[in-house]
């Protein structure tokens, strides 16, 4: 189904094997998902991909459980049903209620509306928030 | 510039001005913003959009901060630029600091990067994403 | 301001004034705007996207205003401020009122919040919509 | 296969029997599709959405035929599968036929070439346009 | 699954046979795809887009494989799973390898994100870019 | 106009400087563009951004004009003026011809084209696409 087969750990060389522990270790997760099983048939892309997301997802000015939703917003509203299935698994594992989930839809789904009543009325940006 | 022109307080029927007041009282800002004043050509849909924006962003589950930052997330990635300047102002006066800012940057960077590299690869969706 | 600059008449070959001709008849304005000189530079390209929107547009089992409205809807949809503002005056000269533009944004609004909540919520489709 | 279950007619609360009730005589249809049985699970959300779908695709400037295919327009842009299917069912119960089914496509696919020229080549807004 | 069920080519009638005929020589397939069975429904349009589609996609200015590889690239942007599909497959029959294949995912994915943060700090655009 | 000032040269960090030193070499161009000077408030992520791009647009299985091409394709389809501004300048400079960037930009329209066509009527993946 997906373009190139996911490479299980087994399968995998040692330098693919030294980030799919890394990742488990750093996510706290038994077993690496497709995502980067699928990433991994080129090393130094899984390498650079998987060091970003590390790094930007870490504990910061913002808490992981705020990432995970923002990165659930952003997945939202591009249709990614990869994304957002294994983003709302983080988001939930990092604490997010059902309750949260549902105001976190509510406010994607009211940005995308707004978003082009802004556009489509072409509304001026007012000079306060340009400060 | 915009389509229809923005309709100031001072012009606005009671109807309109009954809303106007309402957005500045629940946001505790001294003037309505252009987006509300071009809504206001049609009183009845400015007050459903006022309405539902004024429910989904209060505080709930997610506090006030969150829900404009998932709001910047969604209006990012959309390339809406009112949206952009006037819920990043609403984010900043709600707490935001800069870094915060540049961390909620970084993650909607990533997350339309990964959720491309998703579609693109068809990456399946994992079983233990299904439950 | 553009990347190339719009072609206007007097500049113009024979073949690209005979496209400019046919667009100023078939719409009935009196000149060509900024969209065709701008493709006009390639003229094969010209020719080739002015006989689909000729076609797409022409009245058929839609009519001309509901056509330009669709048209306005994808624009704002997809942020493309150029397109927003030729197909509302478009949409107009068809006879689009304010009224109309009023229902037309509020669709556009309201479609593009349910699309991220269907997206979101990952809601299967129902046996009785795959007929 | 949706992140949550939907919640059937059977289960549901008086509260949100009341919703369906209004869903289905609203619209003439002997049950309730998920995208609702979905929302339920909010039920002021989905008081919220009902409401304002009731109230914008009301019959109005715009008859309910236009405004499905303005729905259809906007979902087919994004890509959501479950809008295009039950909006398309829609726009056929409303009256499309499918020659205008294959018109309103054809709009959709040309609006969204011609938005990227626009936009590729930085096309000028005409002055025309900002009157 | 589809709206409307492709028409295989015994079903189809001679207008759109010769269409079928001249998609398979020019690609040089033993059979056609869904994409324009499915359009065939409406003659008219399945021979304006294969039109359109063969002559924007012939060689030029620049070679097949680069406009394989474009369309890969703005297909997996939109998250048309179909596209991706159909047009990874193209690209690779014009001679794209697994590198070649893992660098255009890795730009599309790194212009996804740059797209966000240039939209979302609102760079101003450099003079020397305008010229 | 943006939303923080760019940082220029002069009023850098040497840690600054010394990113900045190393795009003009690498793109072998006399100044930073605003891009980077406005990610500069950030040095981290300054860091990061420059070096995944600098990987990702190194000459390897695909050569810079073609990366280029890609990122104008992407930055067309999300409607980015800023990156459509930067990467046109930038595959004009790694020999991109007038009839060259035609040609893309008419791919492009034609791919944002059928990707709605093949979205909007559910077309099934053929299987020859699966393999």
């Amino acid at each position: 189904m997906s373009l190139v087969a996911p490479i299980e750990y087994a399968a995998a060389t040692p330098q693919v094997r030294a980030i799919y522990d890394d990742i488990m270790a750093t996510r706290r997760i038994p077993s690496v998902n497709n995502f980067w099983m699928v990433l991994a048939h080129d090393p130094a892309n899984l390498a650079r991909v998987w060091a970003d997301v590390k790094a930007v997802m870490a504990d910061g000015a913002l808490d992981p459980l705020v990432k995970e939703m923002l990165y659930v917003a952003v997945s939202v509203t591009n249709g990614c049903g990869y994304c957002i299935a294994s983003h709302t698994a983080g988001a939930r594992k990092a604490g997010m209620s059902e309750a949260m989930f549902g105001e976190l839809m509510a406010v994607v789904g009211m940005a995308n509306e707004t978003n082009r009543l802004a556009n489509g009325f072409r509304v001026p940006i007012d000079a306060a928030f340009m400060d």
